[in-house]
């Protein structure tokens, strides 16, 4: 059987699946659940195209890692084919732990990192597959000897962010997000054991984190994507609280799981097996269901919360430089209190909170650029460029829309 | 408030709320229903980033059709301003009444036209509106004195069409299927009442034909998306039979309440509100998360058919241009019958069926041509033309994988 | 020195230089020629943005032969690295023979073909580079023994096709014109020798086919076009007459060349040297700058023509599906006569002819399709698929707008 | 007569001509000239694709700007039909005062900005169109009393510079240079008779200015094409040098107008007919004419630089962020008067100098944000932005290739 499929991918036109077991690997039931989970959770809700999926995701980064790779390769940089496969199969993997609506959910379904889930998924997988996700394993985990393999796949200029941001752009129909991925790609290089790029790419990497910089701000962190994934937690939390304390139960059994116990990474190492098989069963669409079995629950707030979610009926969000004012919040919240007196706990319906982003750090693993005299050096010591602030803050309040 | 919003589309770059009317149907809970709606069902088991929406694709060909009208008024045709809202809330609500995964479950969950859904919920918007949309309706209904009007929406030149091949092409990446709307709108014109396409739009309109060709076979009635299609319909079909036989019940209200229940045009007729309401209940959600229930379920056949559909391990199909041999058949039919033995009902094992399309038909409402001369003919009176065949058929049998 | 060049190429991204030689070819000053000669000729004067270049596009002719060539390599096909740098090589200069605004001048210029000119060219430059065009002047002339890679180049379905159609498309906004290269080419085989398409590319063919056809009316024969080509060639008409009876002479000492003599294929065989460094001499620059200069000419026709030409200002074009009637065109010479009286002879200023255009021949080498079965069938013998109508021919007649 | 064309445009896909006088001016033999002057001068040499011409930006800018007013109007901005009528025109012929090459000739040809020469242009026209064009040339001059008209056509955020960013990032396929022209535009606002964006359409502008930033870089400033201009300029001061001393003449009449004198904006004052007249005969096909005619001239220079210029043999450039060591300097300067002897004078074969750019200047009339409080700040104010370096220079050195 051939297995070397192609597959359309109206950014790049075509993926063609590169290895045998990466057609194995696609075909496993874990990895067509990404199928089941959108890569910008909510975000469709302003942006009606954000419905790509984590699957269309990984498959992405994969080709462009392909991409990088043959480039490396024709600058004499030395890969085996055995560590191009194990880095083909790393990115593909690499957000196999990611669960329905992260990373809104990620700390309120398990208080586990994604990553965690990732590398036990593919430690799973390489039992199931022979070990022969050995090499791909000690890549993810930065514990391979060549860095610059590792750095393709995690760092900040890794060909996650590459695809995620073209993806995400062309999805939203943002087209300022547009990234020059493929002159980037020519531009890689390697040197001292470390991914860099040519002299000759600079301005498009400066493009790269301006590109970051807006997606952050108009799309990722955009006010009503913020509030209605803000809305998401509150009924998550809500539900975990009356799952824990009053006995309430959903149709999903997997979902019922992981309200009814707060996992962490010790339950992760001590009884993975278990959570990991019940996390594999959850995709976007027990929320959904989750959420119209909710709006005729006996409870006000989760009825509440799941139907103005499901009807986009969102609440209110107010976001500034500054932190909010103790007495502007306090009144709002005495408002709300006051509003819907006993029938809810406010803790639900008065959310604040801040959220920032950094389109690139200068703390750590800078990205570096291979200067036409051979020198590397890091991007920060350039110049000529503007680097996007370091972190941009962000605070914001909300809560129902009850004053007209 | 300010109701003009703008949403980012990718295919069109912005789309403008043209009208309050607009904003506030948009808003109401049985639009937003369309967001859980994908226009293409399984389509993305093939084309991965075919995720699309009926909510997106709905804005989209309002968008196609403020834009027609635009022309239409250059070109001095007369549409008055109630005219041009109704026609837009005409087109924006004419696939409201589509259900999940039509039209592979259209005449499974209910036996009842997705058309006649969508003209019972625009009835039933038009009391809450108070009458607001009652030009819309008889747009819709063809029942409007400018024929043209309902020609924009219903037709084999509509905005509909024009819409959803961009659409679909877009987000398929099938390249191919790229049609010149813009260029087609701007050559309509109304001559006689009757929507029409200048001739200098001619080659324009054959792309147009070629493009809808093409999309058929590429991806409407790909053989992937068929058989796949074909086994959610068994899944259903099945579950309909344990319903009402067995009592089988799922987590989903509304669903159970199509299963247990075999509506048609009558029930509508005579029982329509209680019907809507449910109907209005269900979306993609509710049939993949009974295909998670279903797959513990204890009756063998829609256990493997759910896990086959979640999975992706699907049955294969055979695809021919004449009808299969009936010993070829029997054959098969018996194999699967010997294979799964008393397990199954070999009807839900063993699908056959054809599928046509017509990309074009000339057997009634042509596309109209006008001439230079000022004449208006058909399409297919056109001689240096090549019309798409007609009809063609294609002969299909599914059947598991059981034999390697 | 690496000569691996990356070229930026807004259709493709980046096309690579694949082999030193090639990087050689394209810095010959002949090959650097081509950047000064339009691909459309006057096809600005409708679509502004045509302004492509014979030189970009025989690099991307170049750049889709070599994906053809890894395409068809991965399915086994033989080529060896010496076959895939000569078919890289011919199809970069299948036409380094155009003169300036080829079509319409070919035949007033020089009385030669311009794949003759290209064989010469290419023959002088086999000297030149020692021997190493050889192989690809055998395949240019479709006398090297693999049959399939003369067809890469020269055929229904070669790489110059694919390339010009993408091209002229994209640069003069003819949305309707975009083909899916990168689809067809991923379906090329080769079978018995002969170069073929995979059954699955089908409709990707036929689309191609309309979108040859569409463009041929809706630019290669756009009727403004057609009467800018038609003047400039009264143009030169006119000047050769004058060059060779009243010792008209030009700032272009090549273009003078040309204008004295009526050179043939027979001139060709026997002082080829000459006329070929002459030719290599002339590109649009002539022309135009020759025009500027003729608008001060005291001769009445050619001042009339070049400022027509230079202004923009052209003949009134008419166009039918059917000849002209004698006495309509009788009449309207006689206007023409009247009007300008002695001052023109009337065979500049009153053109009629006709234009033909063949989307796809039956004829002769027609597309084949290698189906499923295994079988090699002609695309024609494919029941589903509509070809354009064989032949279609358009009737003109242009003269100056001088009734009003 | 229907003046209301359509043209094709790739980046916007259809331009309308919005009034009759606009479709009167294009018309006119002046603004046909632009159809022969490309906008990026030689840049093609590094970009294959960018042969666009200042005949298809006039259009494009003009396009944008009826978007910035349709825009502005719908905010009840009050523009009079006059008005926009006006500003279409000023826009259309911002830039018809530019002859072939600019900027790289600008000072070469006459001492003399091209704005002047547009204004000449402009008042002109003016006479030829019965005043017609008089509120047009106010809003040019800034003189009309609504500021924000002109800081549509003339600014750090003008109409212009949106459709030349886009314009030349579409054609040289440099995708990081596109910018999301849409979403600006529907941010435009006036508030105080000025021009400003509003706050949503902060991180658009930002991207904006760094997709100016690389465009200077990696485009207009592009080390080859830098390098070619120089060599044209040398050509045109040799030629000067020679025509002023020397006799020289060339085949075009208009050219040696400007080759014999010198003019500058006093003669522009005083004999502005006769200047214009001449220079509204100038076009790119001058240039190139006279590069072959110059390429067999007796003098050695004007035959060396026309040569390397026709076959695409630049000198090397080399760049730098700091002047050049003058040991350096005379250290080459004397190898190339070694090498040529008394050939040539060097300095046409020596060139340094330094370009800088200024993506965006806080010195003065700065972008102009509308917070949503309702306050109009600078966008330097802003904190959370990353504005790109004030001024950049570099520094350069070109000489011809003779070390190897």
């Amino acid at each position: 059987m051939n297995k070397r499929k192609i597959i359309n991918d109206p950014i790049y036109g075509f993926v063609t699946i590169p290895y045998d077991i990466i057609y194995d690997l696609i075909e496993h039931r874990w990895f067509q659940r990404l199928r089941r989970i959108k890569q910008l959770a909510l975000t469709d809700y302003v942006y009606p195209g954000a419905l790509h999926t984590r699957f269309h995701h990984a498959l992405g980064a994969m080709h462009l890692t392909g991409q990088a790779i043959e480039v490396l390769r024709s600058k004499k940089v030395d890969i085996s084919d055995e560590e191009a496969e194990a880095v083909a199969i790393a990115i593909l993997l690499h957000d196999i732990g990611h669960g329905p609506f992260s990373h809104a959910l990620e700390h309120t379904l398990v208080n586990i990192h994604h990553e965690e889930l990732s590398l036990m998924f593919m430690e799973q997988l390489n039992r199931e597959f022979e070990n022969k996700l050995s090499i791909a394993i000690q890549i993810f985990n930065n514990q391979y000897p060549k860095k610059f393999l590792y750095q393709l796949i995690s760092g900040q200029l890794d060909m996650d962010r590459m695809d995620y941001l073209s993806r995400d752009s062309f999805f939203t129909g943002v087209a300022e997000g547009v990234i020059g991925h493929s002159r980037i790609i020519k531009m890689l290089n390697v040197k001292d054991n470390q991914l860099c790029v040519e002299e000759k790419g600079l301005y498009s990497i400066e493009r790269f984190l301006t590109a970051r910089h807006l997606m952050y701000w108009q799309v990722y962190l955009h006010k009503t994507v913020l509030v209605a994934e803000q809305m998401l937690i509150q009924v998550l939390k809500r539900a975990k609280n009356l799952a824990q304390n009053n006995g309430l139960s959903t149709p999903s059994n997997a979902l019922n799981f992981f309200l009814n116990n707060d996992f962490n990474q010790n339950d992760l190492n001590n009884q993975g097996g278990e959570i990991l098989n019940q996390y594999a069963e959850l995709d976007d669409a027990d929320i959904f269901s989750t959420l119209k079995f909710f709006k005729k629950n006996e409870d006000f707030a989760l009825r509440y919360l799941s139907e103005g979610l499901l009807n986009r009926k969102l609440f209110k969000i107010e976001l500034k430089n500054q932190p909010f004012d103790s007495d502007y919040k306090d009144n709002i919240r005495q408002n709300v209190t006051n509003y819907f007196g006993e029938k809810i706990d406010v803790s639900n319906f008065w959310l604040e909170g801040k959220e920032s982003n950094t389109a690139y750090t200068t703390q750590k693993d800078e990205i570096k650029i291979l200067l036409k005299s051979g020198k590397l050096v890091s991007m920060s010591e350039i110049d000529v460029l503007n680097l996007p602030k370091e972190l941009i803050t962000k605070y914001y309040l909300c809560y129902p829309k009850i004053f007209h």
